[in-house]
Protein backbone atom coordinates (compact mmCIF):
# COMPACT_ATOMS: atom_id res chain seq x y z
CA UNK A 1 0.00 0.00 0.00
CA UNK A 2 1.41 2.93 -1.23
CA UNK A 3 0.43 6.87 -1.06
CA UNK A 4 0.31 8.33 -4.73
CA UNK A 5 1.62 11.09 -6.71
CA UNK A 6 -0.59 14.38 -8.03
CA UNK A 7 1.81 16.85 -9.53
CA UNK A 8 4.75 15.48 -7.94
CA UNK A 9 2.90 15.69 -4.44
CA UNK A 10 2.04 12.29 -3.15
CA UNK A 11 -1.47 12.61 -1.65
CA UNK A 12 -2.73 11.11 1.46
CA UNK A 13 -5.87 8.93 2.01
CA UNK A 14 -8.55 11.06 2.85
CA UNK A 15 -11.64 9.86 5.66
CA UNK A 16 -14.51 10.83 7.43
CA UNK A 17 -14.76 9.87 10.93
CA UNK A 18 -18.37 10.13 12.92
CA UNK A 19 -18.58 10.91 16.15
CA UNK A 20 -22.19 10.04 16.76
CA UNK A 21 -23.75 11.26 20.15
CA UNK A 22 -26.90 10.30 22.06
CA UNK A 23 -28.39 10.73 26.00
CA UNK A 24 -29.36 7.35 27.16
CA UNK A 25 -29.95 6.00 30.65
CA UNK A 26 -28.53 9.59 31.75
CA UNK A 27 -25.31 9.43 30.27
CA UNK A 28 -23.84 10.97 27.35
CA UNK A 29 -22.73 7.95 24.90
CA UNK A 30 -20.81 7.77 21.31
CA UNK A 31 -21.74 5.38 18.90
CA UNK A 32 -19.03 2.40 18.20
CA UNK A 33 -18.80 0.13 15.65
CA UNK A 34 -16.45 -3.22 15.75
CA UNK A 35 -13.87 -3.37 12.78
CA UNK A 36 -13.95 -6.53 10.22
CA UNK A 37 -10.77 -5.70 8.81
CA UNK A 38 -6.67 -5.18 9.81
CA UNK A 39 -5.76 -3.08 11.00
CA UNK A 40 -7.30 -3.15 14.45
CA UNK A 41 -9.81 -5.89 13.48
CA UNK A 42 -12.20 -6.30 16.43
CA UNK A 43 -11.23 -2.88 18.18
CA UNK A 44 -14.26 -0.79 18.20
CA UNK A 45 -14.25 2.27 16.09
CA UNK A 46 -15.87 5.62 14.89
CA UNK A 47 -18.20 5.10 12.02
CA UNK A 48 -16.51 6.41 8.93
CA UNK A 49 -15.38 6.08 5.11
CA UNK A 50 -13.20 7.53 2.54
CA UNK A 51 -14.51 10.46 1.01
CA UNK A 52 -15.41 9.80 -2.92
CA UNK A 53 -13.85 12.32 -5.40
CA UNK A 54 -17.20 13.53 -6.89
CA UNK A 55 -19.12 14.76 -2.90
CA UNK A 56 -18.39 17.27 -0.76
CA UNK A 57 -16.77 16.42 3.19
CA UNK A 58 -19.97 17.09 4.72
CA UNK A 59 -21.88 15.02 1.74
CA UNK A 60 -19.39 11.98 2.30
CA UNK A 61 -20.48 12.75 6.44
CA UNK A 62 -23.82 12.71 5.63
CA UNK A 63 -23.35 9.41 3.13
CA UNK A 64 -21.85 7.55 6.25
CA UNK A 65 -24.64 8.25 8.71
CA UNK A 66 -27.44 6.88 6.08
CA UNK A 67 -24.84 3.75 5.89
CA UNK A 68 -24.07 2.95 9.04
CA UNK A 69 -26.72 4.32 11.32
CA UNK A 70 -29.88 4.23 8.94
CA UNK A 71 -30.92 7.59 9.67
CA UNK A 72 -30.22 11.11 7.57
CA UNK A 73 -32.22 14.25 9.76
CA UNK A 74 -29.83 15.03 12.32
CA UNK A 75 -27.57 18.22 13.48
CA UNK A 76 -24.03 17.56 11.65
CA UNK A 77 -21.35 19.85 12.42
CA UNK A 78 -17.59 19.45 11.21
CA UNK A 79 -14.96 19.16 14.22
CA UNK A 80 -11.78 18.79 13.43
CA UNK A 81 -8.91 16.88 10.79
CA UNK A 82 -6.91 14.88 12.50
CA UNK A 83 -3.80 14.16 10.17
CA UNK A 84 -0.48 12.86 12.65
CA UNK A 85 1.52 10.92 9.65
CA UNK A 86 1.55 7.93 11.77
CA UNK A 87 -2.28 7.30 12.55
CA UNK A 88 -2.89 4.72 9.99
CA UNK A 89 -0.70 2.17 10.63
CA UNK A 90 -0.98 1.18 6.52
CA UNK A 91 0.16 4.66 5.01
CA UNK A 92 -0.96 8.41 5.11
CA UNK A 93 -4.76 9.01 5.38
CA UNK A 94 -5.91 12.23 7.29
CA UNK A 95 -9.39 12.40 9.00
CA UNK A 96 -12.23 15.13 8.76
CA UNK A 97 -14.15 14.22 12.01
CA UNK A 98 -17.70 15.47 12.16
CA UNK A 99 -20.15 15.71 15.81
CA UNK A 100 -23.80 14.28 15.13
CA UNK A 101 -26.60 14.61 17.53
CA UNK A 102 -29.19 12.28 17.95
CA UNK A 103 -32.50 11.96 20.56
CA UNK A 104 -32.62 8.41 21.78
CA UNK A 105 -35.86 8.50 20.85
CA UNK A 106 -35.59 8.82 17.09
CA UNK A 107 -32.53 5.93 16.49
CA UNK A 108 -34.05 3.22 14.41
CA UNK A 109 -35.35 0.56 17.34
CA UNK A 110 -33.97 -1.63 19.35
CA UNK A 111 -31.17 1.03 18.29
CA UNK A 112 -28.65 -1.64 19.24
CA UNK A 113 -29.41 -4.34 16.98
CA UNK A 114 -29.74 -2.09 13.82
CA UNK A 115 -26.17 -3.08 13.18
CA UNK A 116 -24.24 -6.30 14.25
CA UNK A 117 -21.16 -5.61 16.56
CA UNK A 118 -22.35 -1.50 17.12
CA UNK A 119 -22.18 -0.50 20.75
CA UNK A 120 -23.30 2.84 22.39
CA UNK A 121 -20.34 3.74 24.76
CA UNK A 122 -20.25 6.29 27.73
CA UNK A 123 -18.09 8.71 26.83
CA UNK A 124 -16.44 8.68 30.36
CA UNK A 125 -15.51 4.34 30.08
CA UNK A 126 -14.68 4.04 26.52
CA UNK A 127 -12.93 0.29 25.39
CA UNK A 128 -9.69 0.77 23.01
CA UNK A 129 -9.98 2.09 20.15
CA UNK A 130 -8.89 1.61 16.85
CA UNK A 131 -6.37 4.04 15.33
CA UNK A 132 -6.85 7.64 16.99
CA UNK A 133 -10.45 7.59 17.34
CA UNK A 134 -10.09 7.90 21.25
CA UNK A 135 -8.11 11.26 20.83
CA UNK A 136 -11.34 12.59 18.10
CA UNK A 137 -13.80 11.25 20.73
CA UNK A 138 -12.30 13.29 24.14
CA UNK A 139 -12.01 16.35 21.20
CA UNK A 140 -15.35 15.90 20.35
CA UNK A 141 -16.97 15.89 23.71
CA UNK A 142 -14.92 18.82 24.93
CA UNK A 143 -16.47 20.64 22.08
CA UNK A 144 -19.81 19.45 22.63
CA UNK A 145 -19.31 20.46 26.24
CA UNK A 146 -18.30 24.05 25.43
CA UNK A 147 -20.72 24.81 22.96
CA UNK A 148 -23.88 23.56 24.85
CA UNK A 149 -23.03 26.35 27.22
CA UNK A 150 -22.87 28.88 24.30
CA UNK A 151 -25.44 27.97 21.73
CA UNK A 152 -28.69 26.11 21.33
CA UNK A 153 -27.07 22.86 20.10
CA UNK A 154 -28.81 20.70 22.52
CA UNK A 155 -31.82 20.71 20.42
CA UNK A 156 -30.16 18.07 18.43
CA UNK A 157 -30.54 15.47 21.30
CA UNK A 158 -34.05 16.52 22.45
CA UNK A 159 -37.56 15.03 21.53
CA UNK A 160 -39.57 17.49 19.67
CA UNK A 161 -41.47 18.44 22.88
CA UNK A 162 -40.23 17.86 26.19
CA UNK A 163 -41.01 19.18 29.95
CA UNK A 164 -38.11 21.83 31.62
CA UNK A 165 -36.65 19.48 33.96
CA UNK A 166 -36.22 16.78 30.53
CA UNK A 167 -34.11 19.84 28.98
CA UNK A 168 -32.15 20.43 32.36
CA UNK A 169 -31.47 16.12 33.09
CA UNK A 170 -30.59 16.88 28.85
CA UNK A 171 -27.84 19.50 29.72
CA UNK A 172 -26.78 17.68 33.34
CA UNK A 173 -26.12 14.41 31.36
CA UNK A 174 -23.78 16.62 28.76
CA UNK A 175 -21.98 18.64 31.23
CA UNK A 176 -21.51 15.16 33.95
CA UNK A 177 -22.63 18.17 36.41
CA UNK A 178 -25.85 19.29 38.28
CA UNK A 179 -27.54 22.61 37.95
CA UNK A 180 -29.95 24.44 40.10
CA UNK A 181 -33.25 24.46 38.72
CA UNK A 182 -34.54 27.66 39.82
CA UNK A 183 -31.93 29.47 38.13
CA UNK A 184 -31.64 26.80 34.78
CA UNK A 185 -35.29 27.44 34.00
CA UNK A 186 -34.94 31.27 34.13
CA UNK A 187 -32.08 31.71 32.17
CA UNK A 188 -33.29 28.76 29.39
CA UNK A 189 -36.48 30.79 29.23
CA UNK A 190 -34.64 34.13 28.98
CA UNK A 191 -32.73 33.04 25.71
CA UNK A 192 -35.77 33.22 23.77
CA UNK A 193 -35.32 30.23 22.03
CA UNK A 194 -37.97 27.99 23.74
CA UNK A 195 -41.74 28.17 23.02
CA UNK A 196 -44.76 26.40 25.35
CA UNK A 197 -46.46 24.05 23.59
CA UNK A 198 -49.76 24.55 25.35
CA UNK A 199 -49.81 21.02 26.16
CA UNK A 200 -49.22 19.53 29.47
CA UNK A 201 -47.34 15.99 30.07
CA UNK A 202 -49.44 13.79 32.31
CA UNK A 203 -47.81 10.82 31.68
CA UNK A 204 -45.86 9.11 34.07
CA UNK A 205 -45.63 9.12 38.25
CA UNK A 206 -44.79 13.30 37.98
CA UNK A 207 -46.65 16.14 38.49
CA UNK A 208 -48.20 17.06 35.23
CA UNK A 209 -45.66 19.76 33.88
CA UNK A 210 -46.18 22.50 30.30
CA UNK A 211 -44.54 20.98 27.60
CA UNK A 212 -42.09 23.38 25.54
CA UNK A 213 -40.15 23.38 22.11
CA UNK A 214 -37.46 24.88 20.06
CA UNK A 215 -38.72 27.69 18.11
CA UNK A 216 -36.39 26.95 15.18
CA UNK A 217 -33.51 24.29 14.27
CA UNK A 218 -31.54 27.38 13.95
CA UNK A 219 -28.33 27.37 15.69
CA UNK A 220 -28.09 30.51 18.19
CA UNK A 221 -24.92 31.33 19.84
CA UNK A 222 -26.34 32.97 22.97
CA UNK B 1 -4.04 16.28 -14.23
CA UNK B 2 -6.12 13.42 -12.65
CA UNK B 3 -6.14 12.12 -9.51
CA UNK B 4 -4.88 8.90 -8.05
CA UNK B 5 -6.14 6.05 -6.82
CA UNK B 6 -5.33 4.60 -2.91
CA UNK B 7 -7.49 0.85 -2.39
CA UNK B 8 -9.46 1.40 -5.32
CA UNK B 9 -10.47 4.96 -3.97
CA UNK B 10 -9.07 8.38 -5.81
CA UNK B 11 -7.48 10.73 -3.61
CA UNK B 12 -7.73 13.97 -3.37
CA UNK B 13 -4.72 16.78 -3.31
CA UNK B 14 -4.76 18.03 0.42
CA UNK B 15 -3.19 21.36 1.19
CA UNK B 16 -3.11 23.86 3.89
CA UNK B 17 -3.40 27.86 3.50
CA UNK B 18 -2.81 30.78 6.27
CA UNK B 19 -5.26 32.99 7.15
CA UNK B 20 -2.81 35.18 8.81
CA UNK B 21 -4.31 38.06 10.55
CA UNK B 22 -2.50 41.64 11.94
CA UNK B 23 -4.00 45.02 13.13
CA UNK B 24 -2.44 48.01 11.61
CA UNK B 25 -3.65 51.39 11.34
CA UNK B 26 -6.21 50.23 13.75
CA UNK B 27 -7.67 47.92 11.07
CA UNK B 28 -8.31 43.72 11.33
CA UNK B 29 -5.88 42.85 8.02
CA UNK B 30 -5.19 39.38 6.51
CA UNK B 31 -2.31 38.36 4.64
CA UNK B 32 -2.67 38.13 0.61
CA UNK B 33 -0.04 36.78 -1.80
CA UNK B 34 -0.44 36.98 -6.21
CA UNK B 35 -0.50 34.04 -7.59
CA UNK B 36 2.14 33.35 -10.24
CA UNK B 37 0.48 30.07 -11.90
CA UNK B 38 -2.17 29.14 -13.68
CA UNK B 39 -5.14 28.73 -12.23
CA UNK B 40 -6.52 32.14 -10.93
CA UNK B 41 -2.69 33.61 -12.17
CA UNK B 42 -2.25 36.95 -10.80
CA UNK B 43 -5.22 37.26 -8.41
CA UNK B 44 -4.90 37.25 -4.73
CA UNK B 45 -4.69 34.14 -2.70
CA UNK B 46 -4.37 33.15 0.94
CA UNK B 47 -0.51 31.71 1.35
CA UNK B 48 -0.34 28.01 1.50
CA UNK B 49 0.76 24.50 0.13
CA UNK B 50 0.12 20.60 -0.41
CA UNK B 51 0.71 18.88 2.63
CA UNK B 52 4.31 16.76 2.75
CA UNK B 53 3.37 13.04 2.98
CA UNK B 54 5.58 12.85 6.33
CA UNK B 55 4.21 15.94 7.78
CA UNK B 56 1.32 16.43 10.16
CA UNK B 57 -1.08 19.34 9.40
CA UNK B 58 -0.21 21.64 12.22
CA UNK B 59 3.75 21.07 10.63
CA UNK B 60 2.77 21.88 6.97
CA UNK B 61 0.81 24.82 8.54
CA UNK B 62 4.09 25.62 10.04
CA UNK B 63 6.21 25.26 7.22
CA UNK B 64 4.06 27.42 4.97
CA UNK B 65 4.03 30.69 7.79
CA UNK B 66 8.16 30.03 7.97
CA UNK B 67 8.30 29.86 4.15
CA UNK B 68 5.61 32.11 2.90
CA UNK B 69 6.22 34.92 6.24
CA UNK B 70 9.34 34.41 7.39
CA UNK B 71 8.29 34.04 10.70
CA UNK B 72 7.63 31.22 13.23
CA UNK B 73 6.41 31.66 16.55
CA UNK B 74 2.88 32.87 16.24
CA UNK B 75 -0.07 31.83 17.57
CA UNK B 76 -2.17 29.23 15.15
CA UNK B 77 -4.62 26.99 15.43
CA UNK B 78 -6.98 24.92 13.05
CA UNK B 79 -9.85 26.60 11.52
CA UNK B 80 -11.88 24.31 9.65
CA UNK B 81 -11.43 22.34 6.22
CA UNK B 82 -13.05 23.27 2.59
CA UNK B 83 -13.65 20.60 0.26
CA UNK B 84 -15.87 21.21 -2.38
CA UNK B 85 -15.33 18.89 -5.50
CA UNK B 86 -15.20 22.15 -7.50
CA UNK B 87 -13.06 24.49 -5.38
CA UNK B 88 -9.95 23.91 -7.48
CA UNK B 89 -10.78 23.71 -10.83
CA UNK B 90 -7.77 21.52 -12.14
CA UNK B 91 -8.96 18.47 -9.57
CA UNK B 92 -9.79 17.73 -6.32
CA UNK B 93 -7.96 19.09 -3.91
CA UNK B 94 -9.08 19.71 0.09
CA UNK B 95 -7.50 22.41 2.07
CA UNK B 96 -7.17 22.35 5.92
CA UNK B 97 -6.82 25.82 6.88
CA UNK B 98 -5.18 27.20 9.70
CA UNK B 99 -5.90 30.70 11.55
CA UNK B 100 -2.49 32.54 12.55
CA UNK B 101 -2.11 35.93 14.44
CA UNK B 102 1.19 37.88 14.68
CA UNK B 103 1.65 41.28 16.18
CA UNK B 104 2.03 44.23 13.28
CA UNK B 105 5.33 45.19 15.20
CA UNK B 106 6.62 41.68 14.81
CA UNK B 107 6.78 41.12 11.00
CA UNK B 108 9.82 41.42 9.49
CA UNK B 109 9.96 45.03 8.64
CA UNK B 110 9.05 46.83 6.11
CA UNK B 111 6.40 44.35 5.79
CA UNK B 112 5.02 44.75 2.83
CA UNK B 113 8.59 44.71 1.05
CA UNK B 114 9.19 41.12 2.54
CA UNK B 115 7.68 39.06 -0.29
CA UNK B 116 7.17 40.34 -3.51
CA UNK B 117 3.76 40.55 -4.54
CA UNK B 118 2.09 40.20 -0.94
CA UNK B 119 -0.53 42.76 0.53
CA UNK B 120 -2.09 43.10 3.44
CA UNK B 121 -5.65 43.65 3.08
CA UNK B 122 -8.34 45.16 5.31
CA UNK B 123 -11.20 42.15 6.24
CA UNK B 124 -13.54 44.22 4.96
CA UNK B 125 -12.21 45.58 1.60
CA UNK B 126 -10.69 41.66 0.22
CA UNK B 127 -9.97 42.19 -3.29
CA UNK B 128 -11.15 39.18 -5.63
CA UNK B 129 -9.70 36.22 -4.30
CA UNK B 130 -8.49 32.74 -6.16
CA UNK B 131 -10.77 29.39 -5.24
CA UNK B 132 -12.81 29.84 -2.10
CA UNK B 133 -10.53 31.71 -0.38
CA UNK B 134 -12.71 34.83 0.22
CA UNK B 135 -15.08 32.16 2.41
CA UNK B 136 -12.43 30.96 3.73
CA UNK B 137 -11.34 34.45 5.41
CA UNK B 138 -15.03 35.56 6.07
CA UNK B 139 -15.12 32.20 8.09
CA UNK B 140 -11.77 33.03 9.57
CA UNK B 141 -12.85 36.47 10.60
CA UNK B 142 -16.30 35.05 12.47
CA UNK B 143 -14.53 32.49 14.43
CA UNK B 144 -11.81 35.07 15.48
CA UNK B 145 -14.51 37.78 16.14
CA UNK B 146 -16.57 35.11 17.97
CA UNK B 147 -13.09 34.08 20.06
CA UNK B 148 -12.11 37.09 21.33
CA UNK B 149 -15.09 37.49 23.02
CA UNK B 150 -14.48 34.21 25.23
CA UNK B 151 -10.86 33.43 25.38
CA UNK B 152 -7.57 35.52 25.71
CA UNK B 153 -6.48 34.77 21.97
CA UNK B 154 -6.23 38.78 21.29
CA UNK B 155 -2.66 38.25 23.29
CA UNK B 156 -1.58 37.01 19.44
CA UNK B 157 -2.06 40.29 18.04
CA UNK B 158 -0.30 42.41 20.81
CA UNK B 159 2.64 43.77 21.55
CA UNK B 160 4.58 42.01 24.61
CA UNK B 161 3.47 45.07 26.69
CA UNK B 162 0.77 47.62 26.25
CA UNK B 163 -1.72 50.06 27.70
CA UNK B 164 -5.06 48.95 28.55
CA UNK B 165 -6.19 51.54 26.32
CA UNK B 166 -4.10 49.94 23.44
CA UNK B 167 -5.73 46.78 24.41
CA UNK B 168 -9.16 47.74 24.39
CA UNK B 169 -8.02 49.44 20.96
CA UNK B 170 -7.10 45.83 19.65
CA UNK B 171 -10.82 44.35 20.68
CA UNK B 172 -12.15 47.21 18.82
CA UNK B 173 -10.16 46.84 15.51
CA UNK B 174 -10.96 42.99 15.58
CA UNK B 175 -14.53 43.31 16.30
CA UNK B 176 -15.21 46.51 14.52
CA UNK B 177 -17.04 48.18 17.17
CA UNK B 178 -16.42 50.71 19.80
CA UNK B 179 -16.85 49.39 23.96
CA UNK B 180 -17.39 51.53 27.13
CA UNK B 181 -14.17 52.13 28.50
CA UNK B 182 -14.89 52.02 32.29
CA UNK B 183 -16.18 48.86 31.84
CA UNK B 184 -13.33 47.17 29.23
CA UNK B 185 -10.99 48.12 32.13
CA UNK B 186 -13.05 46.00 34.87
CA UNK B 187 -13.94 43.26 33.10
CA UNK B 188 -10.28 42.91 31.23
CA UNK B 189 -8.36 43.29 34.90
CA UNK B 190 -11.55 40.69 36.19
CA UNK B 191 -10.44 37.91 34.02
CA UNK B 192 -6.72 37.76 35.85
CA UNK B 193 -5.20 37.24 32.80
CA UNK B 194 -3.28 40.41 32.82
CA UNK B 195 -0.59 41.49 35.20
CA UNK B 196 0.82 45.34 35.60
CA UNK B 197 4.36 45.36 34.64
CA UNK B 198 5.65 48.16 37.21
CA UNK B 199 6.30 49.82 34.33
CA UNK B 200 5.01 53.16 33.04
CA UNK B 201 4.50 54.15 29.30
CA UNK B 202 5.91 57.26 29.42
CA UNK B 203 5.98 58.01 25.23
CA UNK B 204 4.21 60.19 22.93
CA UNK B 205 1.91 62.87 23.52
CA UNK B 206 -0.86 60.37 26.00
CA UNK B 207 -0.58 60.72 29.96
CA UNK B 208 1.68 57.91 31.10
CA UNK B 209 0.08 55.45 32.04
CA UNK B 210 0.71 51.33 33.75
CA UNK B 211 2.19 49.17 31.28
CA UNK B 212 0.59 45.52 31.10
CA UNK B 213 1.52 42.24 29.72
CA UNK B 214 -0.35 38.97 29.67
CA UNK B 215 0.48 36.40 32.40
CA UNK B 216 0.58 33.50 30.00
CA UNK B 217 0.32 32.63 26.71
CA UNK B 218 -2.02 29.34 26.93
CA UNK B 219 -4.97 29.80 25.61
CA UNK B 220 -7.78 30.08 28.41
CA UNK B 221 -11.52 30.07 27.74
CA UNK B 222 -13.34 32.74 29.77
Amino acid sequence: MVNTKYEGFETPGVTVDLVLFTVNESRLKVMLVKRVEEPFRSDWSLPGGFIELGESLDAAAQRVLVEKVGVSDVYMEQLYTFGKPKRDPRSRVITVAYIALIPWQSLPQPASEKIIDLTWSPVDHLPKLAFDHKEIVNYAVKRLRAKVSYSNIVYGLMPKQFRLSELQSMYECIIDDKLDKRNFRKRMLATGLLKETGKKDTAGAHRPAMLYQFKSKEIVFL
